[in-house]
């Protein structure tokens, strides 16, 4: 195992860094109490101007796309820790142009998508023009559970019909969302990993509706936001099918490695940046006549969360070497152990820190509270731990099978 | 100790159940994804025809401020069972006028108010006609220690002059809210239980300003949410004073006693509500070809929640009952057990219900992210946990000393 | 609920509390580091005399036998206190006559005894002369599934012929050790519920043999310890049959009920002596200039254990309650509540108690390591916390089925 | 950072594990359950001609003293994973002359021993001809603060005289524990990294008596133990002083960071042996029809135990390879992070292995009672976590000091 940064990954680290300092986080600090942040009609939702100018920076300093290897020259685990950068801020990872799930889509369309397929809708995704949303999980079943799926996609002629209804579509209610990667039954009697495809819908096709947007905890976190949205008989050329008719699993599987492993290292920056927060509030902040930090248990609740952050940070760089060096199948367990344990770390933290801040850790006048939202979100989407923790044990069991 | 509920609360139980499961439940779970609960723009926020025809429809039936002994004729330890069936629903305490902090108010009105206070304020309160606020909390300083207070309450002739800022002001952005009672230092050279006093004042008095609304997990929580309100040269006549200047804290222990008590009982209603529905979904939702609750660890959760919630309970009745019995001072440290416990508690039980319900358990398909921001709120207002384990510390080392 | 004690068990309490810490106490603490207690060789183990005067003290001072109702006169919830008051001491039980396993053997004779049976062995058990065991967990299967048992009773004639190995036999290895309750099958194609019977053996019986004695920690707890034992071809009349054959599935769980209330009263009382312990030793330990318990969480960690073991004590007088008013069916889901619930929050605490110690605190200098000791043994016998889960979750699961 | 093992450390990883399974814990598995291990009386304590022939034969394979790094030619990152198997048997560090507190010992005379020194005391250490002692602990301070110490050390012309009581003092009752390294205040006056000094003392000069041997949980540990040992007016020439009158501070610091890893390492293989016993019980115990792997939470302990190691493993690996490349005094954080998150998370597995064993596994049918005694002893031992957790948060705090 070796964990070192390259060079360049190093640079582009500082630079990261640096962004995020002077542009990042001055606008983040504003933005979460403007009112527009927490308007739940979605169709009012608009584009931030202020967003749309970072984005233009960090894309003319070269700071952008930075997750796709391909692109931005980074393995996984020089990645790493670029992405928990963009993790010490809500808004960071869109400025960057690496934010979920667009990012997964991206992935999907490099390794997967057609020449065309490409240039309609990866291209302007690169450019950071639209939005796209992934559109798996669905209301009425378990998600965790795959071959509970149900939404269909049928074959008529040079056209596929799309059928069904999802829910918890990241971003969804974005203005510049027009597309989505729709996951359906393709051939229900196929063996079990066939029977899936992927298929590009524009989401002005007719048929195509967005039912609503999702809150979470009672926020719709403008413009973003999870969104349900239905397929009802949509025909799209056969064309759209990515990389043919039953390969859907396999996508999905090669898509989640790396977008689980993502989510953990943006994560690992979420409990940091909360870390910081609560010592600079427990340094600050005097109760009983002494600084926070002198009282209680608090500074127990400190070291454990520098501990409990550097484990993860490694378990999260052994999982990136891994698939960097041995591929996503040689990193089963470890991408389960780490998408269990990291964003339960970074729940526990990011809890204890809006603690320590009394009712403001509640309010949005830090960003803790909206990143325990997202954090929550995490211990169930892409699998919940106990789906996670069923993958761990079984692939810790079979060791022993004779 | 006997914690037999009497044959008039058991009858008062009974009734207030039915009304719930009758009217209060069919209603909230309309009202949750409405769009005016998300709205964030509380200038715009209405009073819910629907809330006030079952408030009509509760007062008519007796089912009304049952939280005031005097009124209702219950004890604390009668009111626990009932206190805890509102805390089922995040609207029935309103519909019952037992909702904080109005209760509370009014039992200060009750108990301290001149004969002029209660006809002005508590009238139309008791009449569920108008609500109010306490304002206490302040943003500069921690609150958890009340020495640290700096609002001010000057005398001027027959007049007091307020000056200071609030925050987490409950209820302050529903449209009747008409009332503060204020809380300042009105002589900071006195006995540090001498120094602070409360005072009436009417929102629209000249000088009064609310700030912002103040977001939960980014969410407002329409029509009632936590508001922030500056007082600035605020003049009233002194007879707005309650029970005289220097009472204030004597008030306040006063208020918070059965304050936190009522908190914590609705907390283990919200409690049992979340175990209900976590049982209901794991028994009904299917995974891997099992319902949930025979996946995993389910079943321990579902013991542990039992047991968690009966002992809780427990202490929640022995502490009504030690009021009831030996007073507010006979049970400062188990109010403060029940104010760390019974929070907690929730908060981990309804954590537990909204991961079972996967991605639906954070939205407002079911009242449990509501839930679990309500719950989360009371680990924090009226003294964090910390501050509550101390009180509990100390009362424990003084049986020590000699 | 009434949780009264009544003026008998008051005054009851009172004497055991003087008695406990005049008598009892200060032997403790001399016996725990006395070389004997850790003597591995159980064959050289002996009656120790100071013991057996204290014995002969509290018996004629009417401080005898109060666990069982019919002969102390207290209900379950009167002897709740006092089975504390016993918990606080390792010593104590076996001072008192009260006792594990002998408490439960000789209720199983009182209730279901013959009248020779009763005068063979019921008679010099409760004068503390003799001591016994319960033979009913078995080596080589999960035990916490009772229709996994092994042991036979076959019928010949007049006699029965018992074979099976037990362990875990609690304290076998006492001199005084005479008589053994054998649980085996009788007839395994009965119903599941009459397949059982509980035989009386005297340990002297040809084929009775004491296989060893089993450490806990590395520990033997002399002279008492747990024991395995073989049972080949063991003739004993049918007389030695307790209730008649088949009985023994029905004795088990009224055994099991009042055993393991009292079980967790006692670990109440060890709770309550490590809180003590800890307190003492946080308050006259001195590092940094400070007071331990001017240190870190310590605080924290004395509150939380108030809370905890006041819960717990609720928990345990309700289901004495339930056993008292509605009996042991009544109080399944309790039994299995507090069984979990308690011997985990007693060894919590005791491990936090003996962490405050430092080294002392793993030593014999203070009786927590051999509480501890005793508290995890708690978490298995009697049915491991799995199972005890088990049976709270299927109650709770039984009140939503239609 | 660089995890990778060198080539000559998996090559040794290998022939210690080989040796380890064919030699090591088949003798394991009969010792736990021997008489003499767990005989309290010290002084009738043998040498274990089996366990010296297996030291015998690993010193002739050339698996001796690897954890010296001059010696066996190992980092600390390279010795790790050796360390680890070692960790898996109680008695494999013993076997490969790496066990506490010897190689903590050799350490130090290695490093400021003098030549005589060396060779009258390091010589017989590195050929496991003797045993030794670290007395440092004292019964009447709280050691963790280093300031209390009271032993002294007096100059007298040209020897010392030492006075002073210590407990704790690992390895004291083995028959061949011929030498202590005695820690005390040789200069009250000086600063106070200067004050202490190190002085080697044979356990047969005047003045020295061993006290008593203590218990864990009641177990001796025989033939090692921890015990308590007076020095009155003991007078050893003034060439035993190591490096110098002054010098037992920074010699102690030294010692504590390798020693610290030592134990962290090796409590890593003992959650992996922990880990594994788990898991082959899970598979072969059936209980209500099925495999306990499949019942209930099972499967979750798994995953978590096996999450948790591996995090664990990392942070071990992070310290080794700091302590490699930065030094002692650049790892001071990292090194009690570990002595906090390992022996905790150890704890934490083996007490659920034992759990999943039922009654056996608090026997000593298995290793997992000793392995836990053992780890628990690792919380208190070299630092308490309290105190570690204090360094750690005093260093965290310290990056946001101006």
């Amino acid at each position: 195992m070796d964990f070192d940064q390259s060079p360049a990954s190093r640079d582009m680290a500082a630079r990261v860094r640096k962004f995020l300092h002077e542009h990042i986080l001055p606008l983040e600090s504003s933005l979460l109490n403007e009112p527009h942040h927490g308007n739940p009609d979605w169709h009012s939702w608009t584009v931030d101007p202020r967003i749309e100018a970072l984005k233009a920076k960090a894309k003319a300093e070269g700071l952008w796309n930075l997750f796709l290897p391909a692109v931005g020259g980074l393995s996984n685990a020089d990645y790493a820790p670029i992405a928990e950068l963009t993790g010490l801020s809500l808004i960071a990872p869109e400025v960057f142009n690496c934010n979920a799930p667009d990012s997964g889509n991206m992935e999907v369309l490099w390794k997967y998508g057609s020449q065309v397929q490409k240039d309609e809708w990866l291209v302007p995704l690169l450019n950071g023009e639209i939005r796209s949303i992934f559109a798996m999980t669905e209301p009425e079943v378990a998600s965790s559970d795959a071959t509970n799926m149900r939404a269909t996609i049928a074959e008529d002629g040079d056209h596929v019909i799309l059928n069904g209804r999802k829910w918890w579509s990241t971003g969804l209610g974005h203005p510049n969302c027009k597309v989505a990667i729709f996951m359906g039954l393709s051939d229900p009697n196929a063996h079990k990993y066939l029977q899936h495809s992927m298929v590009l819908v524009p989401l002005d096709t007719a048929g195509v509706k967005i039912e609503r947007m999702l809150p979470v905890f009672g926020a719709f976190d403008a413009p973003y936001g999870h969104g349900e949205i239905s397929f009802t008989n949509v025909r799209v050329p056969k064309t759209s099918v990515i990389a043919g008719l039953g390969k859907g699993f396999e996508i999905a599987q090669g898509r989640l490695g790396p977008g689980r492993i993502h989510h953990c290292m943006r994560a690992i920056g979420a409990a940091e940046r909360a870390l910081k927060l609560m010592i600079e509030r427990s340094m600050s902040r005097v109760a009983f006549g002494k600084p926070l930090v002198n009282l209680g248990g608090n500074r127990d609740i400190i070291a454990n969360a520098r501990i409990d952050i550097d484990m993860a940070r490694l378990l999260v760089l052994k999982t990136a070497w891994l698939l960097d060096t041995v591929g996503a199948m040689g990193a089963l367990s470890e991408v389960s152990q780490i998408k269990v344990a990291v964003p339960n770390m970074a729940c526990r933290i990011i809890d204890q820190a809006m603690q320590m801040h009394g009712g403001m850790g509640l309010s949005n006048d830090t960003p803790l509270a909206a990143m325990y939202a997202y954090t929550r979100v995490l211990r169930i989407a892409d699998g919940p731990d106990e789906v996670h923790r069923g993958v761990i044990a079984k692939l810790e069991l079979k060791k022993y099978e004779k």
